[in-house]
Parts: structure tokens; C-alpha cells; sequence
């Protein structure tokens, strides 16, 4: 009966798709501008798709290698009677196929319709603000309900086939997978040509930002489009899945909740099992209206408008999932309706909690708020100085969000148990359409801003483009402040699941007592993991980022008509070096999220895995806002002085502040989200392999203490 | 019975003192120098006694303060039946005050010395390489010894009148408590000094390092002698009488240790109770002996001598460690007597593997290795890619020591349960003397070129001192990596004794459960709280050089004779800043280390407290071999830049190079090294008001899930 209620989400689906298409319409009757300007955007277009064709050629080996070892090496879920024991587990591998290949096309579509929209959203600024606004959220909210489209009807879709949560977990594996390349590469990709870029162009040639002279302008905006648009979408898809994944599995695994007896009432389980999905589609329902209400009003401030597309999405959430909570009472008795009013303000203040996340980074990285302002004087006592200042402050905003979650967690977790915290994170996650589509807007005005540069518009343009691609910064600082409060919560979700799962496998409950020294390895390991992920990234962008200053450098030398602006650089060579470069550095990366969590499983056993997720997740949440909010802030630092302040453009205190904004590159838009995605794809593996590793001296490990 | 073996502790720490005042004696019976060396180093004299007497002042009446609370209010452990209930605390008060003031008076010897070997130890490099290692090696020594006698005999004297190791706790919580002001204070002090100097006097005014026109060189000097030597002092000082605790307090309250039932076998449990403190008796026994191998031997090679005294030690300690056990398995049977030589391993086990990290951190900043090599080279891409280049080889540096720390707490483990990891950690800080002596012998030296410098002793007693100087920058580097090993096992230790405290006050065991909401939320608060602790150093450090910057413009500015070298620079007023910028910043970081781990066992419970101090210690151990290891890498990148390598000095590479140093200089020496003793201090702070918390709610907290 419950699943019936599948029809909300999968109708919010296929409206979103459609409303994506529509959009992408809209978009591509604009006109794309001048001759330069279509040129620009033509280069831009064809660097992000030979990126893509090379990613998904590797990603396609990838898939095939772990769609076999689902497919063989793990026990299938669905097996009658002996859950652990059937070895052909075609209905994960194939879910498994099914999110990977979803993952890949809602990125492929953000993509197609982000490098249209560009040049078209800088061609519509020569008639205004309000002009230039519309394309560029019209072009980002195709990427937007894509996403989320595509999530709805895949999870919909399979319950209704399979009526288990455990083959949506394949589904929310293969999103994940992709995810971590697509997040992982795109930043390694953005950062290579933005540091290089910065490092010759800015700091040797006196280049002006998005001068076409620079060899790496075009793989910078391509950058733009991969990492930015493409990898933040994969990573939204990634845990919005996981979070509705995470939240099913704990109700339909689930013994006791607020000391009611799920296994005596299978309409309440039902119920409880379908209700992320559907209240995830009414997040759905409620981000379409908040598009549609920031479209029909005047965009004086597009800042303001997006922040308050934000607003009207989450009050009409909260009113639509009202009536839904009511509908899904119905079937229930005073316990179980009770018990979903619970779960109802759970998913609230989930939500509330991420809009505190994202304000929290708001305000941690605004240029006229305390940290960045003290980071931008600090600039004036030289490059070192500048740096101290950026990460102390960085470290310090790890403590605000810290304790939003941990508010949201206790809060959730007396309204509804582990449920309630997984029901936060679906609360978190509701509107995600709004929160994709304002993010992917970023990117576009800021490549519309580069071609309306090149394309000679004129200040007044470019003045405007400018203002839209501020109004970007901020939406794309709370999106990230969001995205790492959601992925945080989810990965708690997820460890709750894996415990819920791991007990209903062996039929006792397990314990993660750090007592145990296993288990204290078991975190000791987990601490450590985003560390070297971040190590990893940071240094793999510091390495391309030199390559391609020699090939920038060499280009300069080479051909000095390159400088002089009579003849174009070889932009398809610097685009070469950075897709050659991400794939190669996210190798290890990628190795590491996957064998670790199995390593440290089937050595210590699962007890010990758990601890593993759970200090991974802590330990990685201090990472993530760390670095995302010092790269923030040194960005904006920089920016507050090159509009003129402590002397402006030129003088030491901006090249010092440009030091800090080159140093947080890689922290803000390489490292830091990446750090959501190892997470969420750590907590599936666990998950995904647990029946695999109960086979090992039944979970307990080889090496028992 | 076992406790007459404590005469040899008691014997061995006497010696130690005896042997640091001849020692002392040897340093001040050599030439101080020309008059301009004595006068310089009475600069630097006066300036350290200035900051210790204003410091003691402070820490008079913190310690005065806890001495009342623990008198008052915290419940006797000697209360004889009713374990918690006698109010009137006077033994652990005492002790406490005892610790406090032993940690002072170590400090404060090894300062006096310090401050007195520094320009003996100049003098004596006029006459060769051997003669200035010399000084500057017993100058150390006076601090290892001292350190480590005013420990031994503290601990066993108190075991002998209260037979408890909860009395001992008192004293070793006064011991870490004044070592946390120490070690922050003094790391704040003389990185004011230390950037302030650099950021002006270099970036500026291209003064030379140690040039005497600058008016924060003296600070600078002072800086080294409060911050390296009494700092590290007391922060050694108070992980070894922690580790002795720490593993006391699990022999005297563990119910079964291998399947080895303590309760029937009261000898056992009394020969188990005193074993540390006897091994440790043996450690500086083997301490003493390396340190006159050192002494007899011709000193070519001074980074080698260090070294060797190192090695020795431990070879030494090994034998003799073998004999005692055997000693000590006279009056047990042979269920005994196989536990004991379990033990033993376990404790060779701890030392081997803190030798192994401390070369670690050797490998990683050693200029002639990849790590600091790749970090020199990426100076040629400028500021940020250093910057980025450090960051990401310190993070990477934390894998190799968190495996090795991970194997000596298995096998440890695995030999001889919680008390083998206990012990281990004993094992570590067994040739603490040597250890302390090695690390103390860097600040002399480095001193020591300063004076040689301001006394103009000419070129090549200078390069001689440089001699000294870079190996006392290799000594340091493994001292670190010894410390944090060390510090890490200790914590691990007392995490574990504060699990048996609980258990046996309760009378069942706990459960440090990660599934359970609280004991999640209390890692949680852990792992955030040394990124915030750091965070708040680094930013101290940034402000105070930041008016130390101001300062010393200004005396530039006003009074131009500074410069020319005509009138000295006003050294007081910088002292000054030094002094109470270092003291107002540690305010906010101390009351941290104490109010949230009692806060969070009120709030929340015990066994949340538990995760609080697992999940500090993790992310702790990532924090603090990150930040030594990237700064010192980016020392020796610098220094090898200076050799003359990429260009050499004045190069924009060089430039470049300072940055990523001055960036490095809180790291390595501020926030780093004071996460240990942070650790330390809210362990020992948990089982301190453990008796108190288990009174509120049985200890399951205000707060229940």
C-alpha cells in the first residue's frame, strides 16, 4: 500500500526532467553572441568534451571491473532464506550499472547545457542584469533537476521492482563511484589550469584575469564547467541517493524504534521504508515552485533572489511535507502516526540545519565579515602571514557547523532514533534541486564573464557579468557549507545502516566499543584516511599545476606573437595536460576509498570497519570545512583588495593575498568536497561488501585481539 | 616486598640529580667570552628570568586554584570502603603540588643552565668542534637529567607513603598541567619573536639572522631557551610520569590481564604495579651510562654522536631492562614469570618503535631527502606552491608513524593486553634523559651562534657553531617524532586506565560504544577540538608577531641609530610583548584542555568522555605530526636553499622558500608540540574528576539518549 505513495517521487521525476528540458530550450534559443565570443565558448565546449570523452572511457573500465565483482564476488541480497548465500548477484550489479550510468548522464547534461549557456548568459548582459541572470540560472537549474530527476525515478523505479533498499544501495554505489571521479578529477582538472594560469599569467606576465593570451584561459573556464558544474552535481547525486539509500535501509532493517516493535507492525515498516522517497519528492515539488517564484520576480540583487529561492523552497518544503506526513498517517495507528510527526520535524531540522551549515560558511568567507577581513589585513605583514591567518581561521569554522550537526544528530536522534538521523540528512537533502541549480549558476556567469572579455563587450558588461559572478561565489560558499553538512549527516545515516545491516545479517546487534582494540585501529586508520586523500589531491594538483606553468612558459618563449596577441595559444595542448593529469593523479585516490574500508573489514573485522567510517567521517568533516572555508576566504580577501582596498591591485599586500587565494585553490575546489564523496563512497563499500566480509570468521576479522 | 625495588628508581633519580649538578658545574667553571658575548647572553638571561618570573607568578595562582578544587572538591580515592566519599582530598592536592612544583623546578634548572652554557658553549667552538659540543651537550644534559630525576623520585617516593597509583595521578596531573603553560606559553613566546624578527628584520631591512641591530633577535634567543628547553622539558616531563601512571594505575585495577585472574594473585598485581617505575629506574640508569659514552668519545660528527648516545642507551636499557625483569621474576610463578618477559617485549616493542618515528620525522625533514627536496624545488613556482608542496608532504608524513603506532599497540596488545600498550608507552619514554639531554642541546647551539655572531668571533668560529647548530636541528627533528609517539601511547594508555578507573569504581565494565548517540557526539566534540586548539595557537602567534612587527618598525623609525648600529635596540620592550602576548593567548587554550573534557563526562556521560579523549588523541596525533613535519621540512627546504642551491640567498626562490619557514614556525613549534601535552593534560583531567562525574547520574551524563 505504502509504495503506492512511489508515484509522488516518481512523477516529481519525470515533471523535473521535463522541466530540465524545457529549460535547456530556453537557453539554446538565446543568442550566443559575437564571432569572438562564439569562438571562445566553441573551445570551451570542445575542451569539456574531449575531458568527458576521456573520463568516461576510463570510468567505463571502471564500471565493467566492479560490475563483475558485484556481480560474482558478492553474495546476493535477494536470496531466499539464506541471505548471504546466492552468488550471482545480477539485480545489484545491475542497479549498480543503472546509478553509474545516471550519475554519468544528469553530469553529461549539466555539462552540455553549462558550456551553451555561457556565452549566451554574457551576450544577455548587454541587456541587463536581470537578462544575464535568467540564462545563467536557467542554464544551472538544468543541471539542478537533472540530478535530482534522474535520482527520484532511478530509486522509485527500483523499489517498485525489488522492494528492498539493498539494490537502490547498488544504485547509490555506482552514483557514488562515479561521483568520486568526477569530483576528484573535475577539481584536479579546474585547479592545474587555474594555478597555472594564475602562476605565469598573473604573477610573470602581469596578465589580467581571463586574458585570451594566456594558454590556460580556456582549460581554466573548461575547468569551470568539469570541476564546478559536472563534479558538484555528481556529488549532490552522490548523497542525495546515498542519504534516501541510508534512510530506507535502516527502516526496513530496523528491530525497534522509539521502543516500537517494527517486526509486530509491518504497515508502519512499510510506511517508514517509502517515506524518504516520497518526502524527497515533495523537496522536489517544493525547489520547481522556488524556481519558478525567483523567475517571475525582478532580479535586482541576483544574489538576494537566489538566496531567497533558497528560502521559498524550504518554507514550501516544509508546508508540502506537512500534508504529505498527514496522507502517509493515514494507514497508521496513534503510534505510528505519532511516530511520524517525529520523523517529520527530524526531517526540519535536518533542513534547518543545513541552511546554518551554509550560512555558517557565508559567513566564514564574506569579504565584509570578521575572518576574511582579518585575513585580508593580515595580507599587509607578507605572503606568510597571510597563510597563518587563512588556515587559523579555517580551523576555527570547523567548530560552528560542528555543533549544528551535532545539535541536529541529538535533536533527530531523540525524535526518531537512528531513523531520525537519517531522515535529517534526507531533510538536508530535500532541496537539493535548488541548491545544485543555484551552484551550477556559479560557474556559468563566471565563464560568461571570461567570454565577455574576450569577446570585447565592454566594461559595462563585463561590470555586470561581474556582479552576477559575486552573487555566484556567494550561492557556490553556502552550497558547499550544504553539501558538506549533508554528505556528514548522510555518512552517519549510512554507518547506522551498515550497524543495522551487520545485526540483521548475524542476527545480534554489534558493537563498535573503542575499548576494543580493533575497534581503536579500526578509527585510528579511519582518522588518518582523509588526511592522506587530502595530501593526495593537494599534491597532485601541485604537480600538474607545474607542468603546466613549463608548457606555459615554454609557449611564451616559443612564440612570443602569442603575447603580443597576433597569434593564439595552443589552448588544446594546457587542456591536454590537465585531463591527462586528473585522470593519472585520482588513480591512487580512487584505489584507496575502495580497498581501504575492505582491507581494514576483513583484517579487524566489521566492528572495526565501523569505527573506521566513523573516524573517517569525523576526521573528514574537520578536513572538508577546514579547507573548503580557508580557500573561500583567501579568495575573497583577495578579491575585497583588488577592488581597490589597503591599495588594491599591484601593490605587495594583493600579491601576498594572491598567494593565499593560490594556496586555497586545491583546498576549496579539489580537496575539501572531495572529502564528501570518499565518505559517502567508503560508507557504501562497507556496506555493498559487508555480506562478503561476514564470510570471513563471520566478520570478526583474521586478526582477533 | 615489590615495592623495595623502587630503592632503584629512587637510587637512579638521586644519581640523576647528582650527575645534572656536576654537570652544571662543568658548564659554569668554562670562559663565558669576550665582554660583548657577556653581555648578550646577560641580555638573554634576564629576558628568560623576566618571562619565567611573570609566568610562575600566573601559574601560582592557576596551580592554587586546582589545589583548592581538588582539595575540596573532588572526592578522595583513598576514602577507605567507600571509595568516593570522603571529601577532604588532601593526598592528591598534595601531590598535585608536588608535580607542579617539580615540573617548575626542572624547567627552571634546565633554563638557568641553558641560559649560562649558550656563550660558553660560543666561547668554547674558538677552540674546536669537540669543546663546543661539549658545553652545549652538558648544558643539555643538566635539563634531561634533571627532568627525569625530580620524576623517578617524585613517583616513588609517593608510592611508598600512599601505595596507590591515584595518589600519583595528583602528581602527574600537576606536572602536566604547568606543562601545558610551558609548552604553549613558550611556544607562543618564541614564535612572536622568532616571525616578528624574520618578517622586519629579514623581509625588510635585509638584516642577517642573529644580526644585534634588530630588536627582537634577543627575544628571539630567549625564545628558544623558554620555548625549546624548559618548554620541551616540562612537556617530556610530564608524558613520562603519565605514561608511569597510566600503566600503574591499569596494574592496580585490571581484573584479568591474559586470562590471568589479578584478583588471586596480589603478588603478581604488586610486582605489575611497580615494574614501570623500575624500568624506568633502569632507563635512565642506561641514560646515564649512553650519555658518558657520548662524553669519552671524540665528536667528529656531532649529528652522530647524538645519535649514537641514542643508540646506545637503548641497547643498553635493553640488557640491563632484561636483567631486572628476571630480578623481579624471582618471587612469581610461572604463569608470572611468562607475563613479566611479555611485558618486557612489549616495552622493547614501544622503544624500538619510538626510535623508528623518530627517524620518520627525520626522513621527512631532512634536506637531503625527497620530501624537503621536493619542497625546495617547488619554491621555484613562488610562494603559494611551497606553501602547497609542505602542506601536503606533512599530511603525508602521518602515515608512516600512525602504522608504526598502530603496530606497537597490536603487538603490545597482543603480549600482555591493555597493560603491554601501557607499557609500551613506557618502553618509548624510558631514555627520556637522553632523549630530553639531545633535544635541549639544539637551543644551547643555536643560541650559541647567535652570541658567536654578536661577539664577532669571526668566520670560522661561526661556521663551527653551524656545525653544532644543524645537528642540533637533526636531534630535534627526532626528538619530536619521539615525543608525539610517546605522548600518543601514553594517552592511548591512560584512555585505557580511565576505562579500568571507571570500571572498577562501577563495579562492571563500560562500553565505549560508537553506535550509542552520546559516545558519538563525544568523539565527535574530540576530533574537532585539537584543530580548534591549533588553530587558536597559530592565530596567537600570527597576532603577537603581527605588534612585534609594529614594535619593531617603530623603534626603526624613530630612532635611526638603531640601524647604523650606533645605539642598541630597545630589547626590553619586545621581551616584553613577547612575555604578555604569550601569556593572554594561552588563557582561552588552557581552560579549553580542562572545562570540555569535564563538560562533556557531565553532559553527556563516561563513556562519551571516553570517545571524547579516543577521537582527541586520533585526530591529535594527524594534527600534531602534521604541523611538526611540514614546519620543519620547510626549516631545512629553506636552509638548503641558503647553502647556495637554486640560487641561494636573495633569489626570489629563496623569498619564497622564508615563507613556507615563517608559515612552518608555529606549526613546528607552537601548535605541534603542544597538542601532546594538550592530550596529556585531558586525560589525566578525566580521571582526576572521573570520582565527581560518576556522581551525576552514575556518570551516564545529564544528558541520555
Amino acid at each position: 500500500m505504502a509504495v503506492a505513495f512511489l508515484i509522488v517521487s516518481l512523477i516529481a521525476g519525470i515533471i523535473s526532467i521535463l522541466m530540465a528540458i524545457y529549460f535547456r530550450s530556453l537557453v539554446l534559443k538565446e543568442d550566443p553572441g559575437n564571432e569572438k565570443m562564439v569562438t571562445v565558448a566553441g573551445y570551451i565546449e570542445e575542451g569539456a568534451k574531449a575531458y568527458i570523452k576521456v573520463q568516461y572511457m576510463v570510468l567505463g573500465i571502471f564500471v565493467a571491473v566492479l560490475f563483475f565483482v558485484i556481480l560474482f564476488l558478492l553474495p546476493s541480497p535477494l536470496a531466499p532464506g539464506e541471505r548471504y548465500a546466492v552468488w550471482f548477484n545480477w539485480e545489484q550489479a545491475l542497479a549498480y550499472a543503472i546509478g553509474s550510468a545516471g550519475s554519468m548522464v544528469a553530469g553529461y547534461l549539466g555539462l552540455y547545457v553549462g558550456v551553451k549557456a555561457n556565452t549566451r548568459a554574457a551576450q544577455a548582459c548587454t541587456v541587463g542584469t536581470k537578462a544575464g541572470f535568467d540564462v545563467a540560472f536557467f542554464g544551472g537549474a538544468v543541471m539542478g533537476l537533472a540530478v535530482v530527476g534522474v535520482a527520484l525515478i532511478g530509486v522509485s523505479v527500483l523499489y517498485w521492482i525489488f522492494e528492498t533498499p539493498l539494490i537502490i544501495l547498488g544504485f547509490s554505489f555506482g552514483a557514488s563511484s562515479i561521483a568520486l571521479f568526477m569530483k576528484c578529477g573535475g577539481g584536479i582538472f579546474t585547479k592545474t589550469a587555474d594555478v597555472g594560469a594564475d602562476l605565469v599569467g598573473k604573477a610573470e606576465y602581469d596578465l589580467p584575469e581571463d586574458d585570451p593570451r594566456n594558454p590556460a584561459t580556456i582549460a581554466d573556464n573548461v575547468g569551470d564547467n568539469v570541476g564546478d558544474i559536472a563534479g558538484m552535481g555528481s556529488d549532490l547525486f552522490d548523497s542525495y541517493v546515498a542519504s534516501i539509500v541510508a534512510a530506507m535501509m535502516i527502516a526496513a532493517s530496523l528491530a525497534l524504534i522509539t521502543n516500537i516493535d517494527l517486526t509486530l507492525d509491518p504497515v508502519l515498516r512499510a510506511t517508514l521504508v517509502v517515506t524518504p522517497v516520497v518526502l524527497c519528492g515533495v523537496g522536489l515539488i517544493a525547489s520547481l515552485i522556488g524556481i519558478f517564484i525567483i523567475k517571475y520576480r525582478e532580479a535586482e540583487n541576483p544574489g538576494k533572489a537566489l538566496n531567497n529561492g533558497t528560502y521559498y523552497a524550504t518554507l514550501i518544503f516544509a508546508g508540502i511535507a506537512a500534508l504529505f506526513t498527514w496522507i502517509l498517517t493515514l494507514d497508521l495507528n496513534a503510534e505510528g502516526t505519532l511516530l511520524l510527526w517525529r520523523i517529520y520535524f527530524a526531517v526540519l531540522i535536518g533542513l534547518g540545519s543545513g541552511i546554518v551549515m551554509g550560512f555558517t560558511s557565508d559567513y566564514f568567507t564574506r569579504e565584509d565579515r570578521k575572518p576574511t577581513r582579518n585575513i585580508a589585513n593580515s595580507a599587509k605583514e607578507g605572503h606568510a602571514v597571510v597563510i597563518l591567518s587563512g588556515f587559523s581561521y579555517g580551523l576555527l569554522s570547523v567548530v560552528p557547523p560542528a555543533l549544528g550537526i551535532i545539535v541536529a544528530m541529538a535533536v533527530s536522534y531523540l525524535l526518531a532514533g537512528v531513523f531520525g538521523v537519517a531522515m535529517a540528512a534526507v531533510g538536508m537533502l530535500a532541496i537539493v534541486g535548488t541548491i545544485v541549480s543555484n551552484d551550477a549558476f556559479g560557474p556559468i556567469v563566471d565563464n560568461a564573464r571570461a567570454i565577455a572579455e574576450q569577446g570585447e563587450l565592454g566594461d559595462d558588461v563585463i561590470r555586470t557579468a561581474d556582479h552576477l559572478d559575486s552573487a555566484g561565489n556567494t550561492a557556490k560558499a553556502i552550497t558547499k557549507g550544504f553539501a558538506i553538512g549533508a554528505a556528514n549527516l548522510t555518512v552517519f545515516g549510512l554507518l547506522f545502516s551498515f550497524a543495522e545491516e551487520v545485526a540483521k545479517a548475524r542476527g545480534f546487534r554489534i558493537e563498535i566499543d573503542l575499548l576494543d582494540i580493533g575497534v581503536l585501529i579500526g578509527a585510528f586508520i579511519g582518522v588518518v584516511v582523509p588526511a592522506l586523500f587530502s595530501a593526495l589531491l593537494v599534491l597532485a594538483v601541485q604537480k600538474n599545476a607545474a607542468k603546466m606553468v613549463d608548457e606555459i612558459r615554454r609557449q611564451f618563449e616559443e612564440n612570443p606573437k602569442i603575447l603580443t596577441g597576433e597569434e593564439p595559444a595552443d589552448f588544446k595542448k594546457t587542456i591536454d595536460i590537465a585531463t591527462k593529469g586528473s585522470l593519472r593523479e585520482l588513480i591512487v585516490p580512487s584505489i584507496i576509498s575502495i580497498t581501504v574500508p575492505i582491507g581494514v573489514g576483513i583484517i579487524f573485522g566489521v566492528a572495526s570497519l565501523g569505527a573506521f567510517l566513523a573516524g573517517a567521517i569525523l576526521s573528514g568533516f574537520v578536513f572538508a570545512v577546514f579547507m573548503s572555508n580557508s580557500g573561500g576566504s583567501w579568495d575573497n580577501a583577495k578579491k575585497w583588495i583588488e577592488d581597490g582596498n589597503l591599495g588594491g591591485k599591484g601593490t605587495e599586500v594583493h600579491k601576498a593575498s594572491i598567494t593565499g587565494d593560490t594556496v586555497g585553490d586545491p583546498f576549496k575546489d579539489t580537496a575539501g568536497p572531495s572529502i564528501n564523496t570518499l565518505l559517502v563512497v567508503m560508507s557504501l563499500t562497507a556496506s555493498m561488501f559487508m555480506g562478503l566480509l561476514l564470510l570471513f570468521n563471520s566478520g570478526a576479522g583474521l586478526i582477533t585481539f
